[in-house]
């Protein structure tokens, strides 16, 4: 019985621009040509670039970061048509695999530019900044960030079907209000990423009207919406299931953005650690899934393989709605997230970390974010759970306080 | 080598109002007299009444939820002196055991009074209602919800030290800014408990004239603080750590609001299961801690002892932060968890469960809730995860769609 | 609704000898009179002597073990008749809780005399001496061996069914069988505990003829054997479940010799943390299950409320079958067992362990004994995994090796 | 930073003989000359023949299982030195990854001819068969054996050094007595693989004077010993670090046998999913470590990747140290692991499987064996747990027994 190798669907060349090459798109929107098709139940792999699409390099300064244009981000594989999907149904993602390239065992973790992306602490660690990871077997650990190792929850950022007009239009319109809403109060936020046609792409061969009309309809990809997109779950690792809603014929499957490792809630917005790597899919159907299952967002079910520690080796932050003026909010999950976060990086600083070390290693490393208690008014609690089995060192409190460690290096900076 | 019991600090009698009984209190603030003073490292067992001091009973209608005053809820017991406790210093909390009173193994969860209190779907699921759960060793059922059986996380929902005048003042001062804030807004919106006499009770043979300082200036205990308070962390159970502020001498530590298990959010407000319980304690100190370790909010280790999943038995929904009306949000966790959690509910309903039930369900049983991410504007991403071992039916999604149960029954409504 | 506390259907007096107390018996018979029954369903609880007896004491010498009688040890609580039980169903034993005794937190491992019992390393620990463990919450620790503590996989040793007379006599007549094999061999080695007068009870209150022919005719409690007995599975913990086979009307349920810890093997044969304690239990029957099921030995499912441990933090000794002399034996199991405990006990000591220090921890800790693999002749594989997080030292191997620890303490010596 | 890929330090050509190529070796001797070299910390990858040397096929029938010939099996690769290790030193075997080859994702297991192997249950299911694993992601399920499907702790069967003379003079010395002893009970019993020149196959380009001496000199691959071996541990897998004596200069490393899956004990002798298979490792050296850490047998600790399943969720069997003619034997744990396999094996069949079906699953799947206790003589207890999650359908004992399930198929046989 011979045995046929795994085929390819979506080759990428690294080392070539992104933009040159065919299956790869930046945008949603309904009329992307599939680039190829599968059958239900077949087995096949697909490469993928980083979020960035090449824009960052395994180096030891930041320039690459100061450089990377947020319109061009989030080059993701696909569209792939799936046999026999129909409007209504359910596409079954399981992911077989995940792993590096062979030859690029690394990734990073960023501090973008705060103007342009909207980290959790943009206005704490303004300063543009990266770590390189590298990545030995089933662990990460890196030459900027110092005495900590962790194994991957390897997993793709994002996962998402093909929107349909009526969907992609609903999109646009409930973010463009927000959009206009912001704009009215004039607080400089960043608030959405509309369409935008610098930065769009849909592939090879395309018919240049297709192209135009996507990169000015076309929606961005930075959130997650109904059809997955930007999950950026962490267990949605290898072994895993998702369930997804499919809104066009052929469903229109991408995937990207893979991630060697996060910690929930991806704080530093390019917070995971962010790598090239090749994917193995089986794509299923559910016929009326949607309807019968009251499934109108994404459902999964995580593999039952994954890194895990007693639950006493977790060192545990809280947080409450009150920011960081001493302001009473109502119930606000992420201010209460974020004030857990800073308790967790002052802590840390105790051992010899920067903020900006401790801020990246939070983002990148599988720290679980919690939302105990939200109907406590005001305050709603999240606590924040830190693995200390990443840590060469003890990190559990005890008498006389933290020691400062050797060797803490520093993060990559711009070298100019 | 004679074996003392252990000594019980505070011993409550639940066939009596708890407003006639000593080392019960249900405010906080810095003069409340210590009831009963513990050294460092002294294991002793403090007694509690349920969240709602004796307000609630097992019974099949909810006529008691209807009359519950919410001014009295929380009775505490305490505050223990600790020896040797100085503000600046940490208070190492270390859980030893938590039980039901033997002669009472059950508890509840509650939809409240919804103009009363602060529900997350308080607009969804008005009607007051409540299910009782009988709990069986280690295990909780209920008879208001059927073909569900789950093992505790038993947990007090209040663990805090005594206030600084300053400390208090802080928190006074932020909440009335935002209770002044809506009033102008006019919103009709319930968003914090300000100090209120009525409800006000600090134990028995207190000198009058304190006991209305207290009333009139004592902060309630509703919400999760700096010091402690009503975190409500699932995971704080047997063989845990918690390390808290100290703000007067003596620390001045209280407890109550036991749980016997929790989904993270506790969704319904009285949305643990809520019962009476003594609870085993030793306290240390860690002098200066706060200072030395930058912690000036809880911290805590839990035990190493849970109940366990494997990962793949657990179905998450998410959610984004876009809310019922379709209208887009800005990064909003709090919406987002909406989200998920109404997603779970109508998936639940597929089998046979009444709204109410699965919102009583969710609030109760060990789910799991992530901020996955919260940098992908404009949607924040919470995942919401629900252990299918709980269930003595198969909910994983399948061709076909979820099959109704039998004998579904249904949770306890008011009489009139 | 009013609330009955849970019935405790056996009593006992720790403070008299248990031989004046109805409701214990130290022996196997199908006349034992069963001293209660209970409905199948029924929830009620059982108060059980350590395994001794009370013969052994919270002391800092070891003459009660000097003292200690094996031909009365294992006095068990029970019988117990299950209404409706026949012979050929299943008797489902539902624990749903263990406690010690409130006044009695304290437990006890020992190495017993060698003359008189079967550890596993009586020929290289002859000398008799205890170590006393003090239970705080749910956790141990002993003031005989420092720098360690765990929590407790609470359990039974011995649960237990009446048997038949077909039954026993088939015990009796393979462990005769041995017995006289083995003196033929003249090896001078103990292989089996036979019927012996001395030492047997069966309650109070029972025709003497009765009792003289059970001391006569009954088996010991010794082994585990197809009823169940004296089992020692470290795992079937609150809210296990077991399935015993049920050879006599009625059943005939005892119980006894808890255990605070255990680890895999209870190698020091007194091996266990051995304690009084309380059980809390619910009954039930499968009518016929023995044949529908082909259920003829004990089958269980643990609770899935457990102390855990990541993976990455037990060091894994192991062991072939090859004896201490070099000998080669033939896939033998207990002798590859014994060299994996050889093996880590000789690497404890290079942390100031004695070795009879690190033989008691190791037989009371949740240490796990895999049988790695039996087909690779001619060795077998054992596998001994230490979970490191017991310690408050590191026992991970290193560059320079182990490093002594300060205050190693002793155990508790025979004072003559 | 230009990305090195990992060097492949020995590759294999699956479609050639294995005895044509460099790099493998099937002996154990000092001599064996090194086929590569790598220096401490290096990170590189080696291919593997399955443990047959690629005598078994991806086929529907056993055919190849009747051809095998044990005198050539465990082709291992290597051996490699590692620079600077010196006798005394402990290897540290860091295991990075193990992948199937890409394009043979599947394995085997098997029942060998009983009178040339020493599987576990021989005299029982002596008709040779085997069931080939379809490896899907990180899962295997098998056409021979429906409904069941489980992740793999994919892991080496064999990892050793070169032993020195002395060493493997002790070896040779205690096997061959064995033998002799056994011979001269004349019971029949293969008890030992003593060198045989056949099947000798120690590399190419070798000085065939070597190539013979090693013949006759050289130890057999089938057990573990002191210096590591076949030690068919499961959960050595990716992310563990093994622990290994050094006796000769350079150290000598091979490893072969890889496994997709394994249950506790390999119990079928072809037991573990045999695979072909790729590992990437880094090896280290512990200077002295031997004596400095007393650790003259292999020690090692996993990585904290795995899959795991709720504590709940696993089946346990137990057996005891009594024969199926029922003759009772001395505390002997493979009697005990015997019948606890076969009580299993009694309980599947009532679900439809046949007896080799559920043999030949209990051997690959993530079965778990312990020794629960080895001191309650006559009897040893060995619990034997089954991860339910592994099944597609509902394995836990229920009134009215068990189900047959359809569509059952069945294992591969000889054609004639």
């Amino acid at each position: 019985m011979p045995v046929e190798p795994i085929p390819t669907k979506i080759s990428v060349d690294l080392h070539k621009p992104y933009h040159e090459q065919p299956g790869l798109h930046t945008r949603w929107h309904p009329e992307i040509p599939f680039y190829c098709s599968v059958e239900p139940g077949e087995i096949f792999k697909v490469e993928c670039f980083d979020s960035s699409g090449g824009q960052v390099f395994n180096t030891d300064d930041a320039d690459d970061i100061v450089k990377v244009n947020p319109l061009s981000i989030h080059c993701l594989s696909g569209p792939i048509e799936v046999k026999g999907a129909e409007p209504g149904d359910l596409l079954i993602v399981d992911i077989q695999d995940i792993q590096p390239f062979p030859d690029e065992p690394w990734g990073y973790t960023a501090i973008m530019d705060p103007k342009k992306t909207s980290a959790f602490l943009n206005d704490k660690y303004p300063q543009m900044q990266k770590a390189i990871w590298d990545i030995d077997g089933i662990y990460a650990s890196s030459r900027h960030i110092p005495h900590v190792k962790f194994p991957g929850f390897i997993h793709p950022g994002i996962i998402g079907t093909l929107p349909s007009y009526e969907m992609m239009n609903i999109w646009k319109k409930r973010e463009s209000e927000l959009v206009d809403f912001h704009a009215s109060l004039d607080d400089g936020c960043t608030v959405a990423a509309l369409p935008n046609p610098e930065g769009s792409y849909i592939g090879q061969g395309v018919d240049p009207a297709l192209a135009a009309k996507v990169a000015e309809e076309g929606v961005r990809t930075v959130p997650p919406r109904e059809h997955g997109g930007n999950i950026d779950i962490k267990n949605l690792s290898r072994g895993s299931k998702a369930y997804l809603p499919i809104y066009v014929k052929g469903a229109g499957f991408s995937v990207g953005d893979i991630h060697f490792s996060e910690g929930d809630g991806e704080i530093s917005f390019c917070g995971a650690i962010e790598m090239h790597g090749i994917i193995t899919l089986k794509l299923g159907i559910i016929k009326n899934g949607m309807k019968d299952m009251s499934i109108y967002n994404p459902v999964f079910i995580p593999g039952n393989v994954t890194a895990h520690y007693g639950p006493s080796r977790y060192l545990t932050f809280q947080g409450i709605s009150v920011d960081d003026d001493g302001k009473q909010h109502f119930l606000d999950a992420k201010i209460a997230f974020r004030q857990a976060v800073l308790n967790a990086i002052e802590y840390l600083k105790g051992y010899g970390y920067t903020g900006e070390q401790a801020y990246l290693l939070l983002s990148a490393a599988p720290v679980e974010t919690h939302i105990s208690s939200i109907v406590d008014i005001p305050n709603s609690c999240v606590s924040y759970s830190i693995p200390a089995d990443i840590f060469d060192f003890d990190i559990m409190p005890k008498e006389g306080g933290p020691v400062i460690q050797p060797n803490m290096g520093k993060t990559a900076f711009p070298t100019k």
